[in-house]
């Protein structure tokens, strides 16, 4: 085992990104000390259960005394309150970085309250599982998974050091401005959920169909769905409301093309829907050939059925 | 291994569903003959390469001559074409059945053509991979997953058999009616597809975000659209065009839907968003609950990479 690249790691927020940076941290001994911080006193006391930090505290001020990297992991919509309350407790030369999934609103709240003798380098690790909580965190939850840092105007060495950490977690990490993030997350995360969640909610609403009925043969596609539908709801709550104008335009589009296609239906305009959902499927074929995903066919099955 | 359900099956058409069940029948012995019949002289030719038929042939009013059980797994708009050509051939007593992602449609096409002394009974099987062609079939295909006739006025005897043949490939069977079968599904299957379809469409033609980077950071959730909107484009096309009515219904509710959420985004209505997020995560739930997914958090992650 390699040095530590931190010495006091402090973890604010322990759901599924922090409690996953714990489990990696101490399987590939990347932190001196892990320091927490949650609001609830029952969380905090399932971090130092679960074991994946030394010491947790009452208030975000006193986890990240003496830290050396400092870790956002909370709502974004909570971001800008915990940066007004460690900003005086932060050491100097300590680099902060958040794992939000939304950036230019994030910087937005946060920067204000930093001292000009911290770093501010924002971060989105793209990784995550529809569980959250400090007990569904594992040690592998970034292997092989993008993290994009916005790192912005700050010194290249702290950039560096930052990128061998998440490195050191199995991340692959990418560099890229935030405007342009908030636009790529839109149209590859943010706007895909929050169709599954319409999805899901219209099958929840739908009276002729009962819901044992959606339930049971949900394997047909819907199921899919509902995976991404059960994600957290308050960080995706701020994801939504922080990432407005992307999203709205994601949304927009969206709308128009399906139209398309559902003028296509009730036209009986078979040409229509047959060459979009050729397109449809190279763009697939890009993504297995990319090494995103793997051809192995699971769509509507159960994993621990297969043989 | 015990008595054959049928002497000799006839498959008509040779992809996905067939194949699977050639090599399901195959592997339990549930089918004295299997013959098949494909257009395509490649098709034809890999069924039996690949063993999954004893004989092939080049019209489909040939394979079913003296076959007990016609399985008619075509695309849901060539139903009525086979079902005219095959009409005349059908041994008496014979049971015709077929895998249609649609049943009203099915039956209006297919129904006029049998004569009388063959039994029709539709069938549908919630099983598919995104993957299609002779190629792509597997004998648990069908394992643990829901199969659903439509008996209509059958013979309790002859529906007995079908169930026990689907039984035999591992299917759980339920009888349903037509009509409720069209709507539960584009609840549950066809909406979905199309959405799913949508969104991936929406990536393709942004110009903005380039084709790579949709790709590259696709697994944080795009990925999963991506995966149901690789299926098969005839027979989707097929399936919207010939339950065009459902489809319209729930996508008429979905874009209500959607304009809810889009307009809580749009006012900056966090109630709104988190308490519907709430609810689409209580469904997730149930399905776990109901043994037709697990629990185990795979959601963008690539299976092959976890330990």
């Amino acid at each position: 085992m390699s040095e530590p690249i931190y010495n006091r790691v402090a973890l604010i927020g322990l759901g599924l990104i922090a409690s996953s940076m714990g489990h990696a941290m101490r399987r590939w001994g990347l932190a001196g000390e892990i320091t927490g911080h949650a609001r609830s006193a029952e969380t905090r006391q399932a971090a130092l259960e679960i074991g994946f930090c030394d010491r947790v505290f009452e208030t975000a001020a006193e986890a990240v005394a003496g830290a050396d990297l400092v870790v956002l992991a909370v709502p974004v919509g909570a971001m800008g309150r915990i940066a007004e309350e460690i900003g005086p407790h932060l050491a100097p030369g300590a680099t902060v970085t958040d794992v939000g999934s939304v950036k230019q609103a994030v910087i937005e709240a946060v920067a204000p309250h930093l001292p000009d003798h911290v770093i501010f380098i924002p971060g989105h690790p793209l990784a995550g599982t529809e569980h959250s909580g400090p007990h569904s965190g594992f040690a592998t939850l970034f292997r092989n998974r993008f993290c994009l840092l916005v790192p912005g105007a700050a010194p290249a060495a702290a950039v560096a050091r930052l990128r061998r950490f998440w490195e050191g977690m199995g991340a692959v990490v990418e560099e890229m401005e935030a405007e342009h993030h908030d636009l790529v997350l839109a149209v590859t995360s943010h706007t895909p959920h929050l169709i599954a969640y319409t999805m899901v909610g219209v099958a929840d609403h739908l009276r002729r169909v009962t819901e044992s009925e959606v339930i049971k043969y949900s394997a047909a596609g819907f199921r899919d769905f509902t995976r991404i539908a059960a994600s957290d709801p308050t960080m995706w709550r701020d994801v939504f409301l922080s990432n407005r104008e992307a999203t709205l335009d994601i949304l927009g589009r969206f709308t128009e093309e399906l139209f398309v296609l559902q003028r296509a239906i009730r036209m009986g305009d078979g040409e229509t829907l047959f060459n979009y959902f050729t397109r449809t499927r190279a763009i697939r074929r890009g993504i297995i050939e990319a090494g995103q995903d793997t051809a192995a066919p699971d769509f509507g099955r159960v994993k621990a059925q297969e043989d």
